[in-house]
């Protein structure tokens, strides 16, 4: 598959970060932006830009914050093409600062919202065009959210300044066809002046084929991680990604020497990747936080009981 | 999904045993069938019915071979609808013997050929089924025929006796895509009174999107195995096709209860799933046979030399 507006995005010190509180050494960071520059990656998420205040800086690491200077700090002499995106929680937003775009490393601001929280995310989005970011929205949760109220806020989506809206698969719970269905609604919706993303989790190995699903109907923004880090059981693996897209700009060698320097020994120390309770979550439709807290008890690899346990929940 | 003519078949000790030699224990295979037997699945594949004198027994467990008696020995007692199935490979026939289907355990004879060896295929459809067993043809490697030799090939099995022709994508290679494609060029040649399957291997992590690409696209007669076993990279989880099928008969408790008390020890002891040699191979649509060579060298992690390697190999 070869389409020149196909733009990819990794995500892997962002979600990553949500398994150990952002707590990446400079040296991790910085071998990962050294790769994704040589791999032609097109942008690096860093991580949050989180409310201090909310989140103390004493049980997080640097990119729970992501401050212009650090992210300076920690890619200085590195050369690169690669664009830098932060994230930011359309409701979790405080005191926090954002420097015009010329003064910042930043080149683009992804707000992370929920439907009911959209006209928060398209305040932020207006802060943010206005000083000369690039811009997306990425409405968490869609498998949950009523189909009126979603189409509500596409339509708001599609008279504001954004560039880019993302199908975000929260709770993996999306098979190919409503992948299907979501990325054409949003292109319906949003007119075609904006781009479509997906963003996929791999509760049910699907992250990859769904992300494939969403390229096939013209979603343009993809995201990965390496080797597929991320929270519980990951995201879209950025090395298969890479193998599937032939936009000779792209190198899958740089890649993969990262992933057996660093993204092996991490995978040692921290869990992610397909584990049975993240994939009953899913198939249940449910936010993969009691899979997380079940992962660190003694019974964590009884799986059968845990399903039982969540159908009764759930029913 | 729902469709009453789906069939699932569980081909965890046949795929699996490839990793080991096929030596599995008595207990460990009853306890698969039991597991199976309760959840509702259609078929297990016992193994192969291999030559004795191509695969001497003193180097292969018992399920190389699945003679009638020891079949009859591991299920003895246990109370069961599943259906029996042991895999003939067309180009290793030589003694064998089949016993007519009413004195034997074994409902389907399952028989796996590359496309040049399509003719002993057919020959051995016509053997099993005037003994009385339904019959399958599972073409091999189906990423690397040419397409006219492939037609012909379907056009021959149109006019057999076989009840189902699988898709096998040996090496994990195909894109969904490919896959809607096949499963409609298979169905076009087949005609309406032939079944389609798919058997597809989990090299890119697509084993379990491909094998709902080919549901949606009618194929129905579908593989998997507990928690993916199989050799390299593995297969479609079994429990993950159950959680999308909504057949009532079918119960995810019993493959959960399975998977832990037997898969996840056996993960400890042997290796399958997503590992990067076998994601290598499949993109470059080669036999996994080089991965597998390179996961027994103290080099087994060095990603980039062996996809160095490869390249240079294929190229």
């Amino acid at each position: 598959m070869y389409r020149e507006k196909i733009r990819v995005l990794d995500c892997t010190v962002r979600d990553g970060g949500l398994i150990n509180d952002h707590f990446f050494t400079d040296e991790f960071v910085r071998a990962i932006y050294k790769a994704l520059s040589q791999a032609g990656i097109d942008y690096m998420e860093m991580g949050y830009r989180n409310s201090k205040e909310l989140f103390p800086p004493s049980d997080y690491g640097a990119w729970k914050y992501c401050d212009d200077d650090k992210i300076r700090q920690v890619i200085d002499g590195i050369e690169s093409n690669l664009k830098l995106s932060i994230m930011v929680d359309a409701h979790r937003v405080k005191e926090q600062q954002f420097a015009p775009v010329d003064e910042s490393p930043v080149d683009m601001i992804r707000v992370a919202t929920y439907v009911k929280d959209i006209d928060k995310a398209i305040e932020l989005v207006h802060r943010s065009h206005d000083l000369g970011y690039e811009t997306t929205v990425n409405i968490m949760a869609i498998s949950r959210e009523i189909e009126p109220d979603l189409m509500e806020s596409l339509d708001q989506l599609a008279v504001s300044p954004v560039d880019v809206v993302y199908v975000v698969d929260s709770f993996g719970a999306l098979y190919c066809e409503q992948i299907e269905y979501l990325v054409k609604l949003y292109k319906e919706h949003l007119g075609p002046k904006k781009e479509v993303g997906v963003h996929c989790h791999n509760n049910q190995q699907l992250a990859y084929g769904n992300t494939i699903e969403g390229i096939i109907h013209d979603a343009n923004y993809v995201d990965g991680s390496l080797y597929g880090i991320g929270r519980g059981p990951g995201n879209c693996c950025l090395e298969l990604l890479v193998g599937f897209l032939k936009n000779p700009k792209l190198k899958l060698a740089p890649i993969l020497k990262v992933i057996q320097d660093h993204m092996l020994p991490m995978r040692e120390e921290i869990e992610w990747g397909y584990i049975i309770p993240y994939m009953i979550t899913s198939i249940l439709n449910e936010h993969p936080r009691v899979a997380i807290a079940y992962r660190k008890t003694p019974d964590k690899d009884k799986y059968a009981e845990f399903y039982e346990e969540m159908r009764d929940a759930v029913d």
